[in-house]
């Protein structure tokens, strides 16, 4: 077998078998295959896409080009959720516990942000001594011991895609809907749990713009996991503006806290409830849906969920008092109302550009050496649909440096439009795929 | 300036500037754009295209990627021809002496064959003593006194050419018809000419085997060349079938020298002919093609195109001799007739396979490093529109070695086809493209 018969297969517009996959994907990863050629491959592939079984192939092939987590050592129905990011995306934070306090054990792998979406290790390293470098076997034990934990991710999880990624991302071949469905599926295989619930972003702070396209990729997503015997959904959710109200590291936990203790905002919480309702009955713990939202909102009800938060972060090095009194966490020097020039309705909101306002303020990493400060970050105070008066606060922002609070504030303010007329509130969720 | 954006741009389906094409060709030259970028840009090129100023551009960057030819010392205007190549292509070796014998310098550089298509200056080194390597000082010296100097392709001329090709070649984006006119117009440019005459095949012995192809190719050509302020022409030629009935090193040469005596093949004859007549008109030594093609029939009836040839010769360490009597070329040890098994008029030979033929008995280069045997080949004595009885011979094969001989022969029967009906001869002169 020659690379290059198989770059003038797809080039051509053909399907490439499963052994031509595995062939092309072990031998990049062995440094058989140059650079060039694979890159030549990835642009064909951009203009040719590929099929259901080419993806597939491919995902596991770079699934099993690492380690693939064995979670069997754990009692019940593992079932992750993963994100594809946006802004203000604290998700995992508050969804984890609920989940965990329903008796689904979750043992997540998570990751760093880069660019203007944050990652949940990230954020919760506003917790002061919380780790999530552990080896696998701690990792393990803590989840049958108090059903939730969460790594960072390792090394050796799916090293073919790392590579391959790398590759695209200077090549211009990253966005082809196959491809960025394998890339993140093939590292939710290795991680090893039994189902999957994605949440599909679509929006102006989603990398999925449009909805059409959003759908696209749950699909492809969807096919691999349940192709690969993983039962999987895909939930394509509202990211045309920050997810609840808090945007940056530390923020945004303490608005997971408080959305465990029930003073969540409206579409963050609708948001949970809806992942985690797909996650509960994924894990064999409710029949329908209805009942598993009714088991989440109990958890909240009843403080199970934040206790569950409380153990978790102790269990892995962070003071559980946090948990329960939220004026622990580090905050920043200087705090700014970000005044509304114009009224009307907040219309639209360029929501990619408000995750590059806590970029600015130091909350973001903008290549992967970078720093981040967990203090820095906004609360806003308006979101699409809501009226705004003239020199009304849109958002409170939160800095250490008064320059780049200065050139956030001007950004964030070219951010929002307004509208005379009254503006629908958009919808959090737009569709399931393969529930 | 960065690559990532130009292949963005062209993956879209935008046309890059002249700029940008300049910052990419220096840029891969100089070794600061790596591989894999430039492969996944010719892969986008590839699937987009380029426009004809583009393509223009792309082949003024590579031409002047080296050194620029400079003939202005030789008197006159230079008329360069080049052949896309096929099987049996001895026409530089009896072209220039004839043109050259009617006042038009040649002044020309030639390649090497690789693969199935030979190169004149293998067929050349036919001569013992020959020698195609000099400085272009000699070669200018040589053209000003005897009108005529055939010289190896230098290292510098267009060495960005060079870099993209073999990046291409192992990348399957070869055949795109922008990238194949601006790798050859980028040495014709180089090599200095005032005008040019493209020979561009088409057939089952070229590289474009469809006529539609090979009419796009030379209206590519033709675009760049005049586009670069050099009058050029593209005549569209029959390879369906060898040109003339010898294949094969040494005895290419003799037939070209025949050709010159009078005796040449019709085919190959016409096309000397109507390529020599535009090279007359181009070079302004004659008003119209007429003209200029009688003027080529009588420097080969008078014996001055045939002299000429024997000054060139002589000039470059060859035997003058050797040209008036062909029986010093060195002979192949064995000699065997293939014998139809069938019979009818020849309906189709796939051409490039008696070039295939050829290669296997050990007249070509199967790699860069392979030696060439000077002596094997083929004399066809059928060709398209022939009539052939069961037992008949189709040609006489040449070689050194019976193995090879045989499988050779094998080989040589699958790529005739019968007729039970009479076959038309196939036209010469397809068209021309840019008179």
């Amino acid at each position: 077998m020659r690379m290059y018969d198989l770059i003038l297969k797809k080039r051509n517009g053909g399907a490439l078998s499963g052994d031509e996959i595995g062939f092309m994907v072990k031998g990049y990863v062995k440094g058989e295959i140059p650079d060039y050629q694979m890159a030549a491959m990835m642009m064909a592939v951009y203009f040719r896409g590929m099929n259901e079984e080419e993806t597939l192939a491919l995902t596991m092939e770079m699934a099993h080009s690492g380690d693939m987590l064995d979670l069997s050592g754990i009692h019940g129905l593992k079932v992750d959720k993963h994100s594809t990011g946006g802004v203000g995306d604290k998700t995992s934070l508050a969804l984890a516990p609920m989940v965990a306090a329903c008796g689904i054990p979750v043992a997540k792998m998570s990751g760093r942000g880069l660019g203007h979406t944050g990652g949940t290790i990230d954020k919760l390293e506003s917790f002061e001594g919380f780790c999530t470098a552990m080896d696998t076997k701690r990792f393990k034990e803590q989840v049958n011991r108090i059903g939730i934990a969460i790594m960072g991710q390792t090394a050796s999880l799916a090293p073919a895609d790392k590579l391959l990624y790398a590759l695209r991302d200077v090549t211009a071949t990253v966005d082809n809907m196959s491809l960025i469905a394998s890339s993140i599926m093939s590292k939710k295989l290795a991680a090893g749990a039994d189902a999957i619930v994605l949440d599909v972003k679509t929006g102006s702070g989603a990398f999925m713009k449009e909805e059409a396209d959003a759908f696209a990729l749950a699909k492809e997503m969807v096919a691999i996991g349940n192709g690969a015997g993983r039962k999987t959904v895909g939930i394509v959710t509202n990211m045309d503006e920050p997810l609840g109200y808090a945007v940056g590291n530390a923020l945004e936990v303490i608005e997971a806290i408080e959305t465990l203790k029930g003073n969540g905002p409206q579409d963050f919480l609708t948001l949970c409830l809806t992942l985690g309702s797909h996650m509960i009955v994924k894990g064999g713990k409710a029949e329908t849906l209805k009942e598993a939202e009714d088991m989440l909102k109990e958890a909240i009800a009843d403080g199970r969920a934040l206790e569950k938060m409380a153990e978790f972060i102790e269990a892995q090095g962070g003071s559980r008092e946090w948990v329960y009194d939220t004026s622990y966490f580090k905050k920043a020097e200087y705090e700014e109302e970000i005044l509304s020039e114009e009224e009307g309705y907040v219309s639209r909101i360029v929501c990619d550009e408000i995750g590059i306002c806590s970029l600015i303020l130091g909350g973001g990493r903008e290549t992967k050496e970078s720093v981040i400060d967990l203090s820095v970050g906004l609360i806003l105070h308006k979101k699409i649909g809501d009226p705004v008066r003239k020199g009304e606060s849109l958002a409170t922002m939160y800095g250490n440096d008064r320059a780049k609070m200065l050139a956030a504030k001007e950004r964030f303010l070219k951010a929002y439009s307004f509208s005379g007329k009254e503006v629908e509130r958009p919808l959090m969720i737009k569709g399931v795929v393969g529930a």
